[in-house]
C-alpha cells in the first residue's frame, strides 16, 4: 500500500474576489497563506514526510508547497514543476468575476462551463493578451499543446502524460509522493483514479488547502481515500 | 558571453549568533529575509531573470532562491537542489561560538580553520549526532561521500562534479542560471572558476544576500565580476 498525497492551492486573491482564474497566475491571498502552512501543520502532526514534491507552473501552488515543506522541515527534497498540472484554462472567462458572468450568460450556462467535463468555455484569440503563447514559461509548448479553452476532457488529456511519466515511476520506487495542484487539474485525476464518470465528476469539488490522501495498491488502484483535518 | 549569477544565502540564525553552521541546517535571521528580498529587487532592476537555478539542501540557500525568484516573478522555473552546493562540512566546530573558539584554541589557528585552504577543523566521529549519515536528506550518499570534516580543497572536490556536470551543460545551453548557496561552496565555485592561488583564496569573503554576477566567454572564463549593490 502507498500514500499519495494531493493538496489544491490555498485561496487566491481571485478565488477570494470571486474571479475565474484558470492559466492566470495570481497570488495566494492572506487566508490563502494561512490555509498552506496549517495544511503542513496537519500533515506534520499525522507523521507525514514526503520523497518529492510535483506541481504546476502558477505560483498559487508552487507557494503552497513550498509553504507545506517548510512546516514539515522537508524543503530538501526535490520538487517537479509542470504546465500539465495547471488549472484548466478557462478561455474567455479568465479574468471575469463570476457573478457578472452568471448575470449575462444565466446561471445554467455558467454551472455547465463550470462542472460539465466536455464543456467548453468561450474560446480567446491567439492575439488575446492572456494567450499562453506569449508568456515565457510556456515557449517549449507546441502550438498544438496551448491551449485557447479547455474542457475537463481535455485538461485531464494532459494531466495524465505527467501521471504516467513522472508521477507513477517514482511512486514504483516506493518514493512517497505530494501533488501540489488545482481545483481541475486534481478533479481530472482523480476522475483517472477513482474512474468515476462524467456525472460523478460534475458534483465534486475539492476545497482549498486541505490535504486529501490516497491509499492505493501495487496497481495504483484506490483502497481508500480522505481528508486530514 | 553569459552572466552568471552567484548569491551567498542571507543572513542565518547562526551568522547572526556567531556560530560555526556547515551542514547545520539553520534557518534564515529576519534579516536574512529581508536581504533575499532585497535581493531579488535589486535583479529585477537589474532586469535579470533565469532560466534555471540551483541550490544547496540546506534551508537558507533554498529559502533565500525562492524569495529572490519570487520578486523576479520567476517561481515557476526549475530548481535543483544538491547537497553538493551545502556549505563546507565543519566538523566538531559545527554549533560551537566563534569567539569560545578562539578563547579555547588561538585566534590563530581559528583563522586557519576558517581560511586556509588545506586545514582541516577537528572532525567528528560517527556516532556524533551532527554526522550526516543519520540525516534522511544524505541517505543516498556513499559513506565515502558522507565527511566527518572538510577543508575548501575537499569542498571544492565535491562542488565542481555539480558544476561540471549540472551547471556547465545548462550554460552551454544557454540558460541562464542563478546559484544560490554558501560563503565556502561559493569560494570554492569562484577559487575555480577565476584560478586563484590558496593565498589568493585565503582572503576572499563573499558578503551575505548580494548578487554577485560572472560575465563569462564560451569556454567559461572569466571576462568580469561585480556585484550588484
Amino acid at each position: 500500500m502507498q500514500k499519495l498525497v494531493l493538496i489544491r492551492h490555498g485561496e487566491s486573491v481571485w478565488n477570494h474576489e470571486n474571479r475565474f482564474t484558470g492559466w492566470t497566475d495570481v497570488d495566494l491571498s492572506a487566508n490563502g497563506y494561512t490555509q498552506a502552512h496549517k495544511a503542513g501543520q496537519i500533515l506534520k502532526q499525522h507523521g507525514y514526510n514526503f520523497d518529492i514534491g510535483f506541481t504546476s507552473v502558477l505560483k498559487r501552488a508552487i507557494k503552497t508547497l513550498h509553504y507545506v515543506l517548510e512546516e514539515l522541515d522537508h524543503l530538501w527534497i526535490p520538487v517537479e514543476k509542470s504546465w500539465r498540472l495547471n488549472e484548466r484554462f478557462y478561455g474567455a472567462l479568465q479574468g471575469l468575476n463570476k457573478d457578472e458572468t452568471i448575470a449575462k450568460y444565466g446561471a445554467e450556462q455558467v454551472q455547465k462551463w463550470r462542472r460539465d467535463p466536455n464543456e467548453h468555455p468561450p474560446a480567446i484569440t491567439k492575439d488575446d493578451d492572456r494567450y499562453p503563447g506569449k508568456d515565457l514559461r510556456y515557449q517549449h509548448l507546441t502550438e498544438r499543446e496551448l491551449p485557447l479553452t479547455e474542457n475537463l476532457s481535455e485538461t485531464m488529456d494532459r494531466v495524465l502524460p505527467f501521471w504516467q511519466e513522472h508521477i507513477m515511476p517514482a511512486m514504483r520506487l516506493n518514493q512517497k509522493v505530494i501533488i501540489s495542484a488545482h481545483g481541475n487539474s486534481l478533479r481530472a485525476l482523480v476522475k483517472y483514479i477513482d474512474k468515476l464518470t462524467d456525472e460523478e465528476v460534475t458534483n465534486l469539488e475539492i476545497p482549498t488547502g486541505t490535504p486529501l490522501v490516497y491509499e492505493l495498491d501495487d496497481q495504483f488502484n484506490r483502497i481508500k481515500h480522505y481528508y486530514l483535518e
